[in-house]
């Protein structure tokens, strides 16, 4: 079976994701969209496939699947619609940044009885993937304490951070996720300090750009997150869980594995600079796990519940930092 | 200049520092004091030292200076006697379990002027204290966040643990104390989780064996420490300093650096399996430093005030998993 | 520009290149012939092309290079005649098996002017392409000595190994070009050793399974080479150019960087265990510029000359192995 | 029993052997000879030693064993003298340059049954042993071949090449004993390749800088050698072993383990800069053998003949590059 794709949203991670799409071989990308014309052409044309409005989309017969880019302003919206349409829906994180319209929206996907995955691409890192399957392997035993530090290389313009929820909803999240998907029992208790230490424009834009979190769980396994905006020396992307038996760890990823050694020492060039490059593969093998779901009528997963989930996680970050106390989930 | 030692507790820990006063050339191993008279004449024997009581030492024409390896309960009452008998004193941490007890204690020193360090060892391992040279040397610009993961390979035996003060104070006193050694900066606020993971005896005696933390500075620096009683692969310690301009870490050590390759993998072996055996050369160093400040007129560091400080983060750290809330200093 | 491709021979490689090809935006994949109709068949459905005999693309005005990825024995002809045809040609390695072959092959190549690139794919290796760079950057200085060390997994099956010209002509043969690649000055001395370790078979098929060779340049310059035909821990491939200002090395590649760790050490897992998936991107970044030097006018490297002088020293290795003696150049 | 030393010759590495004479526990340093009287009393009195005259040392009843430190051209004629003494020797390598002098001087060993130990002191490194070790375990399988790299940081003065018999017989003699310790067998084979790279005035002094050799075993095992004078970036020691199973490696060592990471990539120091800070816990090991060999009756390693047959493949390899072929022994 080939699934038919229409793509709603040109843009950057549109654009990967047409990639992801027309590089899969049970996958055909039929229709772009997007408001801006040109970039919807230009994308449509790369691929072979044709431009159409969303509404277009929403009622052709001969697309099966959305793949939702947009704003995330428009995220829930457009579940909502294509849920109904009966697509199966592809949305890149989050669904909504109010956890109130993540519910109502889960809702009109579970009674309509949609599929929905939610884009936290991170999950299929082969790495990282490596490392759950590590663990599903009983390679550490129990799971007892899972680090995670992530910084990027630089903080995302002023105008972004402003619409975008705030460093918890927005970068953090990807963290809570794999924190939940490695923890393998849910966190019931948040405790989170943060503070502004890159860029003071991103302070007087009332967000954080350097924050720790600390999440446990009921048996009182525990998770310790560490993100800044700031890492002049490339993506730094880095998981480790410990355990009864042993721990794995997943080591960062670079370009080039060279190494020049001189009177100055042994030197290894930088991290990948930006998350594209980093987590290429990982994007291909998302779309490809959503068309593995549709086809062979797996559970498509991270799903609408795991996007909530990291989302009231982020809630009770902002919550405790601002009470100075751990939030009860 | 030599100076001359009284050791005090023949010990586990006493061994350590006798060796290392005997191998330094600035420094003689006059006496040995330990309550069982076979571990004094063992220890005086192996290196020319005689062995006399602790009121013999006190009282003392050729003695300088004392090690204090006894037993917790009688260090600050030592200090105390010492401190009036005109020694320099090297006290092994902690003062006390208690911090009043702790601050009348340093009231004596600080009123006989008596020279007193406390033995936080770590600082004197060569590659944290490149890290922290290079932290000072401005090789990350201003210091952001600070990780540090401390693991034992194993837990203490519970009888131990009774009479430790609790995890806080036993084991994460170091990582406190080095988290204060390289953010530059107090720590205002503590946020500690805890949970009994590894063993429950170590619950029933009231404790922890598995503890996150986060430090916060005035300033918004942050420290997160992991510990755990448990870690198969050895004795894991690492930091991680986190700045402006870059970050700098120290790796863990191996007694062995060689890796085998087979179909299995490139496996290195584990690291060290004992503290002692990790931080022989921080036990010289830490020695050779007392001794330097004696006999050059420098600052003996760290100073009663930094046992003390770290205590209180340790006390910090227990409230906060009590009351579920950030604890201010 | 598109460049226009016939695809000579639809075996393994055939399909590597074919893929390279398609994902190429400056190229399309017109034919592919094979003897085999079905491998022809399937791979050109795959892509879009037509199935044609060497004779039509010989032909055919639609085509402006091919890809040879026929057997070795047709290599030189097939040059020959698609050099005359007037078409720009990839071939794979080598050239001919016979230095005078190639020597012939060349002379028509260089009569008709025509375009002849020779796949070492290995120079176009992230990795080792970053190595030559940094050579060419002043990384290290002046070279002084290279090392190579190239182990494959397992063994190729005896009827291989007896069409394939030995280890040298056929496996060393890359580490020779890599050496030129890098040495940047004509090795003129040959000392090689060699043996049957791995695999009595091979020896009865007259090669061996287990090299060393020692290269010499004029001015004193020296690479080493270590093969074998056996690495239980996958396609151990490592270089590293030493010079007089330092060291540049590239590192072995792994499909997942994780580490696991328990009391039996630290262990990541195997390298790559096939010279296809370790060279995925070398292959695309090969054929990328055979069409960059088409469409830009850029000189074809590695060149027929270049393929022709790795010939040699496999050459002078085989004679210094049989005579016991450095052969000159 | 406590082993009574005496050393002759108060130098460089002299002093590194008083040192780990007098640090273990089974042995007492009692007589320092040197030609120059102050080096000897500045070292006899820092261990609480005598200085004695080499003929008092030679005659003495209180000493059991000698260590000789004196030049090159002394060390034949001091274990003779030595042997007929009734004494143990430990001789720093060589014994001689002159491989009939060395085969004179171990017949007179021979023939008084003295217990002669030569310097190569390599095998005692911990991280080489383990090497050893490993490789005896099993855990490579059938040794197969052996790779090692061998650097110095920089040249010794043109007076000591002049008198150091050539650098095969002065440098490489470690890596040809090494060599001879991993592979298990006596190589029957040597070709080596020789320059001038680094400095010019050691090829005018009839020495080179940068050589390359390869040996062989009559079962076809080879181990390969890369030697330079010259190596910005420390003490570049490393070697490999590798086998029917797999492969294990010994990486350099460094003094501080720390890595920094900034937007010019991520920087580990550089390694040591001197083969006694290098070799530290190799020296000690090696005199430990010694007496642990003379205390518990086991035969001390490396013996003589180890001398004989390490110079033996020295002379070899300069033969080697005089005529352009394979050397057999």
């Amino acid at each position: 079976m080939t699934v038919r794709f229409g793509l709603l949203g040109a843009g950057r991670i549109g654009k990967v994701h047409a990639k992801a799409v027309a590089s899969n071989p049970n996958a055909k990308l039929v229709a772009v969209a997007d408001a801006f014309d040109k970039a919807a052409q230009d994308l449509a044309k790369s691929y072979g496939a044709q431009v159409r409005t969303i509404d277009d989309i929403e009622e052709a017969k001969d697309i099966d699947a959305v793949v939702i880019c947009t704003p995330t302003d428009t995220h829930a919206d457009l579940i909502e619609r294509f849920a109904r349409a009966g697509k199966a829906i592809f949305c890149e994180k989050p669904i909504d940044l109010d956890a109130r319209r993540v519910r109502e929206c889960l809702k009109v996907v579970e009674d309509t009885g949609a599929t929905l995955m939610v884009g936290f691409n991170r999950r299929f890192d082969p790495h990282f993937a490596a490392v759950r399957k590590a663990v599903d392997d009983g390679a550490v035993g129990a799971v007892e304490m899972v680090t995670i530090v992530s910084r990027d290389p630089g903080a995302p313009p002023v105008d972004y951070i402003k619409r975008s929820g705030g460093i918890f909803r927005d970068m953090t999240i990807h963290d809570f996720d794999m924190a939940r998907f490695l923890l393998g029992e849910e966190p019931v208790s948040v405790s989170a300090h943060a503070a502004v230490l890159v860029d003071k424009a991103i302070g007087e834009a009332g967000d954080y750009d350097s924050v720790s979190v600390i999440l446990q769980t009921k048996s009182g396994k525990q998770a310790i997150i560490s993100n800044s905006r700031r890492a002049t020396y490339g993506y730094d992307q880095r998981i480790e869980v410990h355990g009864s038996k042993g721990m794995v760890a997943a080591e960062n990823q670079r370009p080039v594995s060279i190494e020049i050694a001189n009177a100055d020492g042994y030197t290894r060039p930088p991290l990948h600079d930006f998350f594209m490059t980093r987590y290429t593969e990982a994007y291909a093998n998302e779309i490809a796990s959503f068309i593995e779901a549709m086809t062979k009528g797996k559970k498509a997963e991270p799903s609408g519940a795991d996007g909530l989930a990291a989302l009231l996680l982020a809630d009770a970050a902002v919550q405790s930092v601002k009470e100075g106390k751990a939030i009860k989930i």
